[in-house]
C-alpha cells in the first residue's frame, strides 16, 4: 500500500522551490532550452553522475562543488549543447555559467550545480546563456515546475515530472522530480538528467545514501540501447521548508521518505524507458530468487538490454528462448533447473524446461500489454525466477523497433 | 609479416582428416544440417565454450569429455536444434548421438565429441540422426571439408571456412577451420560454433593455452548483438600427422604456431561479424596506448558492441561523440585529455578535444569502406588510443541496419 499520494506542480510542488524554463536560443530549433531549479533557503544536496571516465565539465563541477559542500540553491540545466570533451574552454564556460547565474540570484556561485545535455564536443553558446539568465531568473515562480520539465528536454517526445505528497509527524512533506531521456536524433544527445525537490529536512549523508540506493533501482535500471552518457545526472534537493523534524537516522519516518523517493525515481525512470527512440511499449522485468538483490537486478538488466529480447517484443513473439539466453549470460551464477519465465500470466519455462503455451494468445498478450490493455499502461511484462534465494529485482527497457534504426541511422552529423 | 600461405581444402588440408556434411532431415529447409570431422588417430583436443550457465546438453557434454582425457577422433555436429534447454532427456539424446557415431566409426564414444545448433528448446531429432549417421560416415572423405561447412550454418548468408599451411621444422604444416554464426531468422539460433583441425603434434596444455589466448583475441571480441549462446563451441583437433617434432613448450615453433591458430581463428570470427544478422559491412576497432592488453580489447569491445556507434556505421555518419562515449564506459580508467579518435585516415579526436575535419569526406570514407573501396573489403576501421601504455587490442562488429529489426521481429515463433 503507498503511503503517498499524487499531487500536481512538478518540482515546484514542495514548499520554497521557484523554477523556470525558458527559450535562450541554445537549440538550434527555438524550443526551450535553459531551466532553473532554485530553493528559497539552502537545501542539502545529493548527486548521482555517470561513471564514464569521458564526462561533460558539468558532471566534473557538481562532483567537486558536493564533495566541498553537501548543499546548494539552484540547479542551471542547460540544452542544446553537451559541453563534454570540450576541455579547458569547456571547464570556464562551466564556471562562468554559475557566477552569471549566482549574481543574477545574488547568491555565492559554490551554492549553484549546473547540468548540460546535448552535442558532445561543442560548447555552450555563451552568448545566448549570457543573455538568457537574467531572463530565466525573472521567469522562476512557483508554478515553473512544468516549463522547467520542458526546457531539459532534448529529442524526447513527451516532458516527464511527476509530484508526491506523504505525511510525517501530522505534516505534508511534498516531493517533486522532473528528468529527461535518450533522445538520439541529434547525435549524441543519449543524457539522462534528473532533478529532485523536496521540502523534507533530512540529513546530509541520510539523504546521499537514500539517493544512491534509489538510483540502484531505477535510473540504473533502464536500457534504451545499453549505451551510458558523458553527461548523466541525478541530483536531489531537500530544503526543510515542511517544517516537520529533521530526518536524522533509519526509521519509520526516514522509511517513508525514502519509499517516496524511490517512487519519484522509478516513476521517472520508468518514463524514459518508455520513451525510448522507437519504442511502442515498456518492458518491466522482475527477476526473484537470487541470492542478492543485485544479482536479481543484473540479470533483470541483462534481459532488457537484450537486443534480441528487445526485437521479439517489438515482434509480439514470445521467444522464452530469447529470455533464458539473456538471464544465462547476465555473469550471475544459478542452475539452469531452477529456471522459470512467466510473460504476463502465460508460464513459458519452469524447472528449466520449456511448457507447452498457446503461442498464439501468448503473442495476443503481447499485442493488448504493449498497447496498454493489460496494466492500463503499454507495459510487456516479463517474470523470471533463478532459484530459491531471496533476493529480487526490477529493471526496464522499451522494444527494438525499425524506427530506433532509423532515428539513430538517418541523422547525418 | 605472415609466416604461412592460404591454401584450399579448409578442416580436411591438415593430413589424416577427413570430413562430411550431409542433408539428414534435422532442418525444416531440407539443407544440410549434419556435419562429421574424423581423424584418423587420436587428436590432442582443447576446447571453448559458452560461459552462460544456461547451456546446450552438448556444451556440458563436450566439458565433462575433455575434463577426462585431452584427445579426440571425432566431432559430431548437428544444425536445427539446439538441444539446449532440454533436461534429462536432451542429456540422453547427446549420450546417444556419441554412441552412435562410435559405433558407425569403430571407435569409443569417449573419442566422440558434439555440438548442437539451432532452436533451444527443441531436442535434436533423434530419428533422423539414427537414420544419416551411417550415411554420413560413408560420406566422410578427405575433401568433405567443404561440406561440413556448409552443413553447420544454419542462417548465416556464407559457409565460412579457411586453411593455411606454415613450415615447421622443414615440413608442411596445415591447419583448417569452420565457424558458423549468428543468423537469428529463427528463433534462438545465435550460436557461434567453430572447429579448428591441424596436423602439428603438440602437448596438450600448451595447445589448449594457445587455443584459449587466440579465441580471446578472436571469438571473444566480435559482436553481433552482444547476446551470447547456450551453444558456443570452439574446439581444436592436432593430430600429430605432419611429422614434424612435438612442440611442448613456447618457442619459434610454438609461436609460430599460435599464430597461424590465431589468424584461423580471427579470419573465422570477422566472416561471422560480417555475416551479422542485416550488416552492410565489418566495423574493426583497434584500441592502443592501454595499460594491459585486456583493457585494449575490453575499450575495443564496448565500442564495436555500441547500438550508437553501429547505428551511426550504418547511416554512414563519422559520429567521433558515439565512439568517445563508449570508449568512456567501457569500465576502463582512463584520462579523458588522453582520447584519439580516428576513423579511416580521419583523424576526428585527440588530446580529448575535438578536431576540426571534413565531414562530408569522413562520411565519403565510410560509404566507400562499407563498399569495399577502401581496403579492398567491406571494412570500417576505427582506431582508438586512450594514453601512453603498450596495451592493444581489436574487436569486430558489423553495422545496425533495418533488416536486423526485421529479421528479429518477424520471425513469429
Amino acid at each position: 500500500m503507498a503511503d503517498w499520494q499524487v499531487i500536481s506542480g512538478s518540482v515546484t510542488a514542495p514548499r520554497g522551490y521557484r523554477a523556470a524554463g525558458i527559450t535562450a536560443g541554445l537549440k538550434p530549433s527555438g524550443l526551450p532550452d535553459l531551466a532553473l531549479i532554485v530553493s528559497d533557503v539552502e537545501a542539502i544536496a545529493a548527486g548521482v553522475f555517470t561513471t564514464s571516465v569521458v564526462r561533460a565539465a558539468c558532471v566534473d563541477y557538481c562532483r567537486q562543488r558536493l564533495q566541498a559542500k553537501h548543499s546548494a540553491r539552484a540547479i542551471l540545466c542547460n540544452a542544446g549543447q553537451a559541453n563534454a570533451a570540450t576541455g579547458d574552454q569547456g571547464w570556464a564556460d562551466a564556471l562562468e555559467s554559475a557566477q552569471l547565474l549566482a549574481e543574477a540570484l545574488n547568491i555565492p556561485p559554490e551554492s549553484i550545480l549546473l547540468a548540460s545535455t546535448g552535442v558532445i564536443g561543442q560548447r555552450i553558446k555563451m552568448d545566448a546563456l549570457r543573455a538568457g539568465i537574467p531572463k530565466l531568473v525573472a521567469a522562476a515562480s512557483e508554478t515553473g515546475g512544468d516549463a522547467a520539465a520542458g526546457a531539459i528536454i532534448t529529442t524526447d517526445l513527451v516532458p516527464k515530472s511527476i509530484a508526491l505528497e506523504t505525511m510525517i509527524d501530522g505534516r505534508p512533506v511534498r516531493m517533486g522530480g522532473i528528468a529527461k531521456g535518450s533522445g538520439m536524433i541529434h547525435p549524441n544527445m543519449a543524457t539522462m538528467l534528473s532533478f529532485v525537490t523536496c521540502d523534507a529536512a533530512v540529513s546530509t549523508s541520510l539523504w546521499q545514501e537514500m539517493l544512491s540506493r534509489a538510483a540502484d533501482k531505477s535510473f540504473n535500471q533502464i536500457t534504451v540501447d545499453g549505451d551510458t552518457s558523458t553527461n548523466d545526472t541525478l541530483i536531489a534537493l531537500a530544503n526543510g521548508q515542511s517544517r516537520t523534524p529533521a530526518i536524522t537516522e533509519m526509521g519509520a519516518d526516514a522509511e517513508k521518505l525514502e519509499a517516496m523517493l524511490t517512487e519519484v525515481c522509478q516513476y521517472l525512470a520508468k518514463a524514459i524507458a518508455r520513451d525510448g527512440e522507437g519504442a511502442t511499449c515498456l518492458i518491466e522485468v522482475q527477476v526473484s530468487g537470487a541470492h542478492t538483490d543485485e544479482d536479481a537486478r543484473k540479470v533483470a538488466r541483462t534481459i532488457a538490454g537484450s537486443s534480441l529480447a528487445k526485437s521479439a517484443v517489438f515482434g509480439r513473439d514470445p521467444n522464452w528462448g530469447r529470455i533464458a539466453a539473456a538471464a544465462g549470460r547476465a555473469g550471475v551464477h544459478f542452475d539452469q533447473q531452477d529456471l522459470r519465465i512467466q510473460l504476463g500470466d502465460f508460464l513459458l519455462m519452469e524447472n528449466g524446461q520449456p511448457l507447452p503455451f498457446d503461442r498464439k494468445a501468448a503473442s495476443n498478450y503481447l499485442k493488448t500489454a504493449a498497447a496498454g490493455a493489460y496494466l492500463k499502461e503499454d507495459t510487456v511484462l516479463i517474470a523470471v525466477s533463478i532459484g530459491n534465494g531471496s533476493g529480487s529485482g526490477k529493471a526496464w527497457g522499451c522494444d527494438l523497433s525499425y524506427d530506433y534504426v532509423k532515428i539513430n541511422a538517418e541523422y547525418t552529423t
